[in-house]
């Protein structure tokens, strides 16, 4: 049976950036659920979640918080399946803050940041994880990176002879 | 019976830094107690502790830790006594990491944050909280700050007498 | 009788921001008094007012200042109560300024910091403070505890359930 | 047959920060080779070895690299397995230009940043990837996440008793 | 015959910032290429155009690109013509993760970095440098250097002498 | 006579900004002129404006510049009256170029920097300066901060107690 | 007679930076007298001392402090002559916090801002106010002007002609 | 005749940094000449040499300068030949000063500005320049971009043979 993906958000106003990482998730057909959990606020239900994790079928977690973002750390204590944090930006700092928080993990406890705000690398990052025992999976990141390449070559084709008209 | 303090560090490396924690609360003679508990490594002693730290005498927590400093956070989401945080200068970044992660909560969980390595005036802020229950406490802080006062005017004398010596 | 907190702003644009530690005692019953005194403005009102803090029945004093947020560090200068230090953002810098300015106090004498437009927290801080001597605010600082989780776990509830509509 | 894990240096002067990753790997007895490739001074090398990672047998690539860090972009861009990077710090700016030329990747080529200097977590982050299919290695996982805590709890046992001979 | 620039960006949501390096270009009459081409997305094309750009009659190289900005690196490493890197601000942390990306480039591969979003100086500069063999840009650029200082100077007699109108 | 402060512009974009120095100086009487000078499009006109200031009958050298702001030192460079550098805020890094380029001044060529965008302390700061020979512009100034005190005493009155109707 | 400088330094600790102010100040015959107060140990002494800094002859403050520098601030809200602020780094954040707080100062308060440890170019900022109405230092400055020129200069014919030893 | 590239160091304290410049441009036979001028100690000697430079043979000008850098500004202020600036890393703010000061110009007047220290890569980028128009220069890069890729491979060869015995 395929490994679920788990997105926590450590609050629900961070759903408009995180929806680009279901979306993404979708696209390559990967089961996966949505919560939300605080590191501060629910920290029992959050441990709970990442003990049991790896027994309810999960493969991988990405977890997406702002300030100081404790949440992929947390999540991350408590299993050993890989946490993907998502850094997110907030009111002040310009994300910096959730970055620090999330990046710098001592020895031993490693979270997979990735950009802030960057959600829908979160769910690309998980996918290629899993894809390691997945050729399904592995075969549609092929395919993905071969349509961006072809996304782009189609922009340069356009801008490389319109330029005239462009600017 | 008077209220304990305790000093948990995320590890043991942060001695050095959080002695003078100790050395202060023991000025004052506040009983403290000492622990190495990491959020990440140990996240269950750590919920366990605070979430037993008030009804096992505990007033106030003072918390050290560097890097991605999830430990404040992580004591304060178990516990509703104050908890002070002191972020941990480490190898990379002079400390602002650890600022971050531990100044920029967010709203319902405060970690009482003082300065980087400021383990000084993390413990003189819990003899604070403490002294507003406590008279003999609320002079000695009283006491302490005149003190100070003199130390830096005896500072004074000398060097706006003795200038001519000294440059 | 209960002690008091002092609310104090540099400047009384600052009062959107501190509007909700207002409102954050205001539901906890804490007595409180608001000001608008400036450390460079009116340097003496705001030191007598400190000097007095404590004699006058207050428990803590809340500071709020943007830029070079010197207020909550000469509030801190007068009296041996605790000073609880909101950095406000301001038009340049994030917020950054005013967080060093804030945070960064010299040993002897602190002052316990929250994030940069951290008013509520600076409130709940604040209460923590006094519960330490007053059960029943101990008693809502549990209360309050338990309805943010129970407000997450309705959002997580519902977000996790109704997923699929939401993106 | 067990999936490789490469380690990929831009200088052989990231030796002594990279080493930890070898020896957690070698810990985990998961089989790795080492590279020095530079993204600038030997980019086809680079794109090469990425190209054929997958099909070499290679699971995870970790990239370390310090200042304007290309590498693990340069090798994400040229294969769908999951690339670790880790910023290293130099001689200036404290390793945020590395952290930041790694981890804010734009979206469609994550990789997988861990802290500054972070090379004991990208090995056990590159563990965590594999052990997705490898019960072995999730086991030893669990092991690893165990002595942690065993270690931590020995120190916490130590300091907390000899408190008053540390101070 | 003369040399061509080439302005790469590495999405086609840098040309509103990129177009005035190209009307700077076009105001010298330099003959230039607009391609859309990505360090991550096209890796292949970026480097064959590299490698081709001085065969193909390209003298100067002008990169455009934000966040983990490895473009400007990406085309340098493949070519020994002069590349001009311009940091291109993104949603997040102001341009300072292009900037960084871009600049601080390790010994052997230099990129030529003009201000954050600098695109009419990258174009300037790519004409002094083809000027350095061409009397007929360097004359141009001559005059263009006495236009803007007449520019300016108008600016000043009217503000200088019209100010009370102005306040 | 009095001296006269020149106010010099890097660009008249700079206006909205610097003309509550201009306001400043006027409800002070100090007789002032306005420029726009560039110190990278008019350098000459800027070094001969500085070489001439003194025997001009200029006091003071107040500028105002953003990004690579040399405007305050080139000035500095060549007079040896005291010029007050206002650091502008630009479209990135929030004023922080403009901040480092004006303060960092090496040592023998000082430039007194206030805030970002803190024309109208610019103006104070040079008021200050002719005031140390000028009994007049001292009273004014004495005057202006009581005044400062009381308007900040007539808004704590108002919020202080009509502050239940202000939350 | 002619106007003092007062040199106030925040902790003795800061004597080793601020000694090139003092002698700086000798080197023009300029009376100085030199204090240590801090804003937050000595906030009454140091309110005092600036209230009668004019009164007593000084017409220059020189203030020196660390981390979150309150110090020129102090004595800027209680005098109306100008205050020289030197930022001093200390062992954390490189002096950003300091910088930070001495001259992010509010609308009404300036402190004119000198480079962190720029101890030598608070001085000869001071001289520059004080020459306002001297025409003996004013001389002196320009002296010093050239006798720096000429310093750079030789250095200048050094190196030019000695290259080849000194690579 | 070949033209010439002018190094000029804003300080003499500069020559371990700038030293690698002067090496690397003596590889390629590039004649040059080294100069100690400074923007703010020797400004007319450095507007002269700047204003007379491509009429005295030069092609190319790096500029060497630590803290408020603008040296680099005020040398491209006065001449249309490229000029590249290294921002000089100095005791305090680790060069970030001196990059934001060399990078940040105005539209109309680029600093080509390489890595902080970046001394090597400014000669590179200098020889990258004139090799436009002179195919000895432009053969000799291709062959030390060849030897870098060679020395490369020969590290690699060497760690990914005998990693056993080096870790």
């Amino acid at each position: 049976m395929n490994k679920k993906v788990a997105i926590i958000m450590g609050s629900d106003s961070d759903l408009p950036v995180v929806k680009s990482a279901m979306l993404k998730l979708k696209e390559f057909d990967v089961p996966f659920e949505v919560h939300v959990m605080s590191a501060h606020r629910t920290p029992n239900e959050a441990a709970e979640f990442s003990k049991n994790a790896m027994s309810n079928g999960f493969g991988v977690i990405i977890s997406a918080a702002g300030k100081a973002a404790h949440l992929g750390g947390v999540l991350a204590a408590h299993t050993t399946i890989p946490v993907i944090g998502i850094p997110i930006k907030s009111s002040t700092l310009d994300g910096l803050d959730a970055l620090f928080s999330t990046v710098q993990m001592p020895s031993g406890i490693p979270v997979a940041t990735v950009a802030i705000d960057g959600a829908e690398n979160a769910a690309i990052l998980a996918v290629q994880m899993l894809a390691l025992s997945d050729k399904t999976l592995s075969d549609k990141l092929i395919d993905m990176k071969k349509q961006m390449a072809e996304s782009v070559k189609a922009k340069d084709k356009h801008i490389s002879q319109e330029i005239n008209k462009l600017i």
